[in-house]
């Protein structure tokens, strides 16, 4: 063990690039995450940086900030831009339409295997994840290198610390050790399974043999490249136009986009990728063991800020602003600079801004999805 | 009995005048209700017209407009005056600081004796009450008015619907129909009761002896300002003094409170007059049955407001601002424009305010009270 990690940390991440693929819009993170400014922008644990820039510093940490891309919506890109000055003029792909992260990840993996070969590692790792032990991710990242570079579309699997029922879940087979150098914990995936019920994911959980799923897929570019035109031919293909255009000239990329973009298959890279792999005995899974978390909704935010008053009432902004008597537990973002008054009221979660506010019980928390289909079909995306 | 009504229609109101003491910020109606902007001044009930309005309009009614003065502190008298324009000049008492009832009615009758005479009649109705039937709320007054020319200071007994611990108590004795020509329903007040607790409010109502004191007193004002003499004569010295000034200059009125306002003694006319005037025989009760209530706190003002939606959610404001799924039972008072969305919470008052949030339990309206006093040691008086 202790010589596989000495071997490790002599390799270098030289041929490694990062993609960040800053999309979705937190619907269960309403009324602060919008469409026009959604929760990767926000600094949602209260650290004095955004999810996405905490994000970028670690990965930049690991591969230098001249590795790192973003795939993000066309919308996004001004304030992205603002809030990682770091990144290279030619390191941000906007998006002309949302088209799910299959398209986002094989864009940017194309474009970048066109300009460093496609013997590169890439690996995907979303914006808006909570990662609390950076040297452990260092040491998961490079294992999953190491398995990248052996030919595995290689997922980094979360110890499963609970059985949640808000993730989906890696079924781990054999450890692939023996077979590749470098990353003494890697196993095979033998399936990827979706959000299961409580009892299930109890189930999983006793086993020991599942981790969470969290989307982090680090691969070699010629391995996903090759997956996708045996997979998605038309995705492949349409991608592979749009990224052979992408670097010659502005106007001839905007008509590849103008061409190919909106007909793009709109699928996630577990469906399209990981699990069709898995199954021919394609994927690896390095262990995870960072602390890691997906800010999904307001009890999430809850469960992740610090406590700094007896009455275990989280404050996401300026504390001072919320008063309270006899409350406890309560979530509150006060973000329209306001006095909030908390009376007798427990485990409430309050978002005040500007033009809406939001009062739910924490246990409704993922229910503020509902909330916000309800305000769009009435009509109010303004407020959306 | 047909007979005495016939006879008190006849009666006339023309030696009646009302006097209004709009006092009291209504703390329990915090963030809407504001030192500077206190709860008289609000449309409480969405009716189109502030709780001020509707007692004038009300008295008017009875006795005309020119019959009617307010009592109001000198930081409201613009307010009252742009709300009720065909107030005359001289019908608003400006009260430099609060000082009670006692004070408030005691210039404004002792003003008004020395303009109309101290054979008239003066009423006092506070700005803030809900009165639902207006006929039998007049032939109230007018038995009052009929108790008062016999020489009673005479109170109008509310109809007890509830066994309320919000209220004191008035206890009836016997009836005074054959003394008093035109109130053939008076009866002697043996005594007036503070609020109760639940049980000894159930033992009242079990009686049918009771009735609610809803603070509103009809008498002669000689009668008035001959107990003050005797009671409270400091106080009666200080008023009289006063009232000698008001009418002759501004620079003599203001000399005069100058002299005397802050040092005369702050008490309520129940505790002065009502309380001592019955123990010795003189006070009369007249019923009201004219549906009243007192609007003190969040959770009254959600009883009184019509149920518009089948979740018997009490919108006071906008309706439209209000979105709500698995919700019922809430007040909510969308006072910043902002859209309120409630997920999944019952029974919860939402008080939304440009620049103070109060979210509590319906339960807790009373303790709001507690919340504005929390905020004022914690040195936030600008938003109370």
């Amino acid at each position: 063990m202790y010589r596989h990690l000495a071997r490790m940390e002599n390799m270098s991440f030289d041929n490694f690039y990062a993609i960040i693929p800053a999309g979705g819009v937190g619907t269960r993170l309403w009324p602060l995450s919008r469409k026009d400014h959604p929760k990767f922008l926000f600094d949602l644990l209260g650290q004095g940086q955004s999810m996405i820039q905490g994000t970028f510093r670690r990965l930049a940490a690991i591969c230098g900030s001249d590795h790192i891309v973003v795939s993000t919506g066309a919308p996004h890109v001004e304030a992205v831009r603002e809030q990682l000055p770091e990144l290279a003029s030619d390191a941000v792909f906007a998006e002309p339409l949302p088209r799910d992260s299959t398209a986002a990840i094989a864009l940017a993996t194309a474009v970048l295997a066109r300009r460093h070969g496609d013997h590169i590692v890439v690996g995907s790792f979303a914006a808006d994840h909570v990662i609390r032990d950076e040297d452990a991710f260092t040491t998961s990242v490079r294992q999953a290198v190491a398995a990248a570079e052996a030919g595995y579309v290689t997922t980094i699997g979360i110890a499963a610390s609970r059985p949640s029922t808000a993730f989906g879940y890696i079924h781990q087979g054999r450890s692939l050790a023996s077979e590749i150098t470098g990353a003494p914990d890697a196993r095979l995936v033998t399936e990827f399974v979706e959000k299961p019920d409580a009892v299930t994911a109890q189930a999983y959980l006793a086993t020991g043999e599942y981790r969470w799923n969290a989307g982090m897929f680090v691969m070699r570019a010629d391995t996903l490249l090759g997956c996708l035109k045996s997979y998605k031919p038309d995705l492949y293909s349409a991608i592979m136009d749009i990224a052979q255009a992408w670097d010659t000239n502005p106007e001839s990329r905007q008509a590849a986009l103008n061409e190919y973009w909106a007909g793009i298959e709109k699928i996630a890279f577990d469906y399209a990728v990981a699990e069709p792999l898995a199954a021919a005995g394609g994927v690896a899974v390095v262990p995870g063991g960072f602390g890691w978390d997906d800010i999904g909704d307001f009890n999430s935010i809850a469960a992740l800020l610090p406590s700094s008053n007896r009455q275990n009432i989280k404050i996401l902004g300026e504390a001072d602003l919320v008063s309270y008597i006899d409350s406890a537990g309560d979530v509150v973002v006060p973000a329209a600079g306001r006095t909030i008054a908390l009376l007798g009221v427990d485990d409430l979660v309050v978002v005040d801004t500007p033009d809406a506010l939001l009062i739910a019980p924490r246990a409704r928390s993922q229910d503020v999805k509902t909330m916000v289909s309800k305000l769009s079909g009435d009509g109010q995306d303004d407020i959306l």
